[in-house]
C-alpha cells in the first residue's frame, strides 16, 4: 500500500543479495520459491527491533543493519544449523536515502558474511520497526535444543561474556557523563583499543555459527546469550526439567566465567557477575555437554579454534530449578539486577 | 528485552496452534525445527501491517487478526501453494489484555481455518506493528509466478472485484458524513445484508487458496489482487515482458468485469472501473491461462465449484506494456485514480 517515493525502498535491497542455488525465485513475486536440501530440516527464527527500545533513535544504520542480522543468525547458531535466507519487514517513518543506502549496504555485508540471500519482505511506512525473519538448515534430528541437559552435564559458554554490557555503559555514559553511575566503572584505565572492543561487542556482535555446528551430537541443551547467562540457563533448566521430569539445577563456578582483559580492566572485581551474568546481549553460546563427549567437545574444539570456557555443572536437586554460585568452591549468594535501571 | 508484564504477551500465543506433523518444535526455543516433506518446494511471504496507515487505530483487533492472515495467506494461494507455518512479531505500544485476548483468539481461529501452524516470532513493545512469515508448500517447479504470462492467454479473475474499496468507503463515510464524497454513492438503496458484505470484503478477506491449487499446472501466470486489477497487472505485463523479451499488453473488457450486486447498487455505474480496477484489496487472482488449457481450466473450476471469469486477453503490442479498455468491444480512455483521496 506505499507509493510514490517509498515504493523505491525497494531498489535498496534487490539485485545484491547472495545467489544460492537454493533459491529458485527471490525478491520480486507474490512469494520467494525455495528448495530445502533432501535431509535437512529448517530452522526459522523472528526477531525485532524497535527505535528507541532496542537501539538508540540517532544510532549508526550501519550497527543496527549489522545487529539485526547478528542476532538473528545467533538464534540459528544456538540450533546448531547453517543460515540460508532472509526476509526483512521494514517499517520507516519516511525516505531517507542517506539512511537507506547505509542500512542495506550493511545488510547486505551481514548477510554475506554469513552465506545468507534475503529472498523477499515488506516496506511499509511508521515508526522504525525492524523484523527479521531467518532460515537454516540442520541434519534431520540434530538440531541443539534447550531440553535436552541432563544432571551431570558439564555447563559451558564459548567466547566471553559481559562485554556487551560494559559497552552498552561505555555509551551511556559517554551521552549521559552526570548519570551518577560513573563510579562503578573505570573508562579511564581502558586503552582506545579496548574501549572500541567492549562497544564492538555491544553493536556489532558475531553470531557463534561455527560453534554451534560444531557442537551438534556432542552437546545435550544450547542456548544463545542475549538475555544474560544467569536468564539464558534458566531457560535450560525449565525446558529440560520439564522434558525429563526430573527437576534440574546448575553449579556455577564464578571465577571460571570468561571475562575479556577489557571488561576486567574496566569494571571492578565485585561488579563482574552483574555484567558477566545479567549482562546480555552477549550472542555467545552457552551449552552442555554430557562428560560421555568431552574428550570429543576438546577435540573438536580445538580442530576449529573455537574459544569457549568449562563454568559448571547440571545437578539434580531442590524442588525448583535454580542457579548455585561458587566462588573457588564456595557457594556464595549474588544479588543480580535486571539493566533496566541504566535505560 | 521485554520485560515483566510484557513477557506474558506470549501466553496468548502459545498451546492453541493447529498440530502438525511437520513442526518438529514450535514456539519456546531459538528456532522452531520444521520439515518440509520430499518433493515439495517452500514458498515464502512476509507484510507487515502497521496502526494508523494498514488499519484505523481504533480497529476491532478481531478484524485486524482476520486481515493479517488473510493478506499473507492470499500470498501463498497466488502460487498455488497450500499454506503451512506462521512466525508473527508482534509490536504493542502496551500490554492491553483485552486487545491481547481478541487478536490472539481471531488470529488462531484463522490460522486453524488455513490448517496453518504458528511456530513462533517476536513481541515488543513500540507503535503497533504487525508482521507475519508465511510458509507453505508447493510441488517441486509447479509455483505460478507472475512472469509467465503469453501473448494470446487469456485473462480471468476469481470472485468479485471491487467489493473491498466499497466496504471501505462505507466505514470513512460512517465515521465522517461530512466528507464530501457521498455524493458518488448510494448508501440508501444498500440493505443491511449488502452494506454487512462490502463491509466484510474489506475487514475480513478470504483467501482463495482453493484456486490457487487448482490452478496450478493450468495458469500461465497468477498474482493475488492487493493494490487493485490495474496495478497488478501491470506486474503480470511487465514480469512476463522482461522474461519472454516479447512487449506484452492486456485488453479488457469492462462490461466483463466481475461487479457484486452489493457493488452494483452502491456505486453509480460511471463510477464502478474505479472501484474494480483501482480499489486493491481484493484478495482475489488474477490469472492467464493459454487458450489450449481452456478446457481443463473449465472443469477444474467447475469441480471445485470455484467462481472466477474471463475479463481479456494479454496481446503482444505496442512498445511497452499497457492496459488497452474495451466498453463492448469498442476501445475507450480511462482515467484511473489511487485512492489516496480517501484517506
Amino acid at each position: 500500500m506505499a507509493t510514490g517515493e517509498f515504493d523505491l525502498i525497494g531498489q535498496y535491497f534487490t539485485n545484491k543479495s547472495v545467489s544460492r542455488n537454493d533459491v529458485i525465485a527471490g525478491i520480486g513475486d507474490d512469494c520467494a520459491i525455495l528448495s530445502v536440501p533432501t535431509g535437512k530440516q529448517l530452522v526459522v527464527t523472528t526477531d525485532t527491533m524497535v527505535s528507541g527500545i532496542h537501539f538508540l533513535a540517532d544510532a549508526n544504520p550501519t550497527d543496527v543493519a549489522h545487529k539485526l542480522v547478528a542476532v538473528n543468525i545467533s538464534d540459528i547458531a544456538a540450533m546448531g544449523g547453517q543460515p540460508a535466507w532472509a526476509s526483512l519487514a521494514l517499517t520507516l517513518p519516511n525516505y531517507d536515502s542517506a539512511w537507506l543506502s547505509a542500512f542495506s549496504d550493511s545488510l547486505h555485508q551481514q548477510l554475506h558474511r554469513y552465506g545468507v540471500s534475503l529472498i523477499g519482505g515488506d516496506t511499509t511506512k511508521g515508526n522504525m520497526t525492524l523484523t527479521l525473519t531467518l532460515q537454516g538448515f540442520i541434519d534431520q534430528g540434530k538440531a541443539l535444543q534447550r531440553q535436552g541437559a541432563e544432571a551431570s552435564d558439564l555447563i559451558y559458554c564459548s567466547g566471553t561474556i559481559g562485554d556487551a554490557a560494559a559497552g552498552l555503559k561505555l555509551l551511556i555514559d559517554a551521552n549521559n557523563p552526570d548519570n551518577g553511575l560513573s563510579g562503578n566503572t573505570n573508562e579511564a584505565a581502558l586503552t582506545d583499543t579496548d574501549e572500541d572492543f567492549l562497544i564492538a561487542r555491544h553493536q556489532r556482535p558475531t553470531a557463534r555459527v561455527s560453534t554451534g555446528k560444531a557442537l551438534v551430537g556432542i552437546a545435550n541443551s544450547c542456548i544463545d546469550l542475549s538475555d544474560g547467562l544467569a536468564s539464558d540457563l534458566q531457560h535450560i533448566l525449565k525446558a529440560s526439567s520439564r522434558v525429563s521430569g526430573v527437576t534440574l539445577s546448575a553449579n556455577i563456578e564464578l571465577s571460571a566465567l570468561p571475562l575479556s582483559s577489557a571488561l576486567q580492566t574496566y569494571v571492578s572485581n565485585t561488579l563482574w557477575p552483574q555484567y558477566a551474568l545479567a549482562g546480555g546481549d552477549d550472542y555467545e553460546l552457552l551449552f552442555t555437554v554430557s562428560p560421555k563427549n568431552k574428550a570429543q567437545l576438546e577435540k573438536v574444539m580445538a580442530e576449529h579454534d573455537l574459544p569457549y570456557t568449562h563454568i559448571g555443572e547440571i545437578v539434580s536437586a531442590g524442588q525448583s530449578e535454580q542457579i548455585n554460585y561458587f566462588n573457588d568452591n564456595q557457594l556464595t549468594s549474588l544479588a543480580l539486577q535486571g539493566w533496566d535501571h541504566f535505560q
